[in-house]
């Protein structure tokens, strides 16, 4: 295996919390391979993801994908991996500042966790319709309070550094943490059309922010190619109109 | 202030997240002011807190606490001030194998989030009383799944590192993440003495690891002073007897 390329370990049919690492390999542009998308006579499949979970030689074994693995090492937690590729790569700022990304990325992967809470407020192994009631409940708190809450705290951080001269969330350069809200901002313009539209004036750093990220040349072609899975009803981010705000 | 002079912000009446911290702080002997925790007319207090999360000028601002300040520099997300902690003080793997006591230390930090939400599974903001029915229903499927399958994972890289000869969750030394370890499974006995005592016999790596923390001279003094806060209901680990398991 070349130094260079990377196995990332993920669901082939979804893009769920490996997305936020298949960004950042991809606006890297380091070789991967995205290992269960792979055919099943080529190594891949669900059955290699599968069996990779069951593997014992992998360092400390991993709790759930994503799993990058890097020559021999293997890295789990998607905030995690985001942070070790984005310091090897140029994707996280110098020196002390490198922990202000990881932190941001941790608050957004609290955030994303929330937001796969309003359709399963009671169990992942449950299907939404058994807990639809409940997911009525806890969205309409997320809506309330929840979402406008963690909007307005990464606007206010793009805000301060504006004033610093900062296009990004740290400093003056692109990290890990600003391909991660990318994802959050599409992934909640995916599942909540209205709740989030209501909330766009008002954070204008944060869509362009957005934007800027998706202007991003090996991210646009990404955003433009096969490898892009589609939002879809499986994911974190799924679009229940009962659950959106009214139009 | 001293170099390694650090200060922590972290509401005064619980353990919550900041105990996490505390405990690394602890272990290292590290000199730290618990600012909230200091009397008003020190510069203490609820207020000292507050005041503190909404000042412009403590580098990306925090979204919650704890923060850590050590400085000019300011950390927040418990798994990261506790992974810049163990980094600097030799609480944490050299090398590559510092990103494996990270990742551990964000699954914790999931199994705690999981924790939290089985008294608060639909807001937050609302009152224990105000969601007890889901809280039933919520609580029922983690003590059946996800009780069992955090502890089980926990279990399973202690035992695989043991058979390397390792007693801590990574290589030869207690790292950050052993001490978390510790507070979780304190707080799981304290919120779910029942459902947590019937999986003790299955877990024996778990357990013995808890009670090797605890064991360490600076966390067993710490333990035994009037800087552990009781366990209580305004925390994560609630004792609420009606969603433990039956005796």
């Amino acid at each position: 295996m070349a130094d260079t390329e990377y196995r990332l370990y993920y669901w082939p049919g979804i893009q769920g919390r490996g997305e936020f690492v298949r960004l950042v390999l991809e606006d890297t542009g380091a070789p991967y391979v995205d290992v269960a998308r792979l055919p099943d006579d080529e190594g891949g499949g669900m059955g290699a993801l599968v069996g990779f979970l069951k593997r014992d030689d992998v360092g400390t074994p991993t709790f759930a994908p994503p799993i990058l693995q890097h020559g021999d090492l293997y890295v789990s937690q998607t905030a995690t991996i985001c942070a070790y590729l984005g310091e090897r790569h140029g994707l996280a700022p110098d020196g002390d500042a490198r922990w202000q990304a990881q932190y941001l990325q941790l608050t957004l992967a609290d955030f994303v966790a929330e937001i796969h809470d309003t359709h399963h407020p009671i169990a992942g192994s449950l299907y939404y319709d058994d807990q639809k009631a409940e997911a009525q409940r806890r969205t309409a708190a997320f809506r309330d309070e929840r979402l406008p809450k963690f909007l307005s705290y990464f606007e206010r951080v793009l805000t301060l550094n504006a004033a610093a001269d900062g296009r990004w969330f740290v400093g003056a350069d692109c990290s890990h943490a600003d391909l991660s809200l990318f994802q959050v901002v599409a992934g909640l313009e995916y599942a909540f059309p209205n709740a989030l539209g209501a909330l766009r004036d008002g954070h204008p750093h944060v869509f362009a922010l957005r934007d800027r990220v998706r202007k991003r040349p090996n991210v646009a072609a990404y955003l433009a190619s096969e490898r892009r899975i589609p939002f879809n009803e499986h994911g974190i981010f799924r679009h229940y109109p009962e659950l959106d705000a009214p139009a």
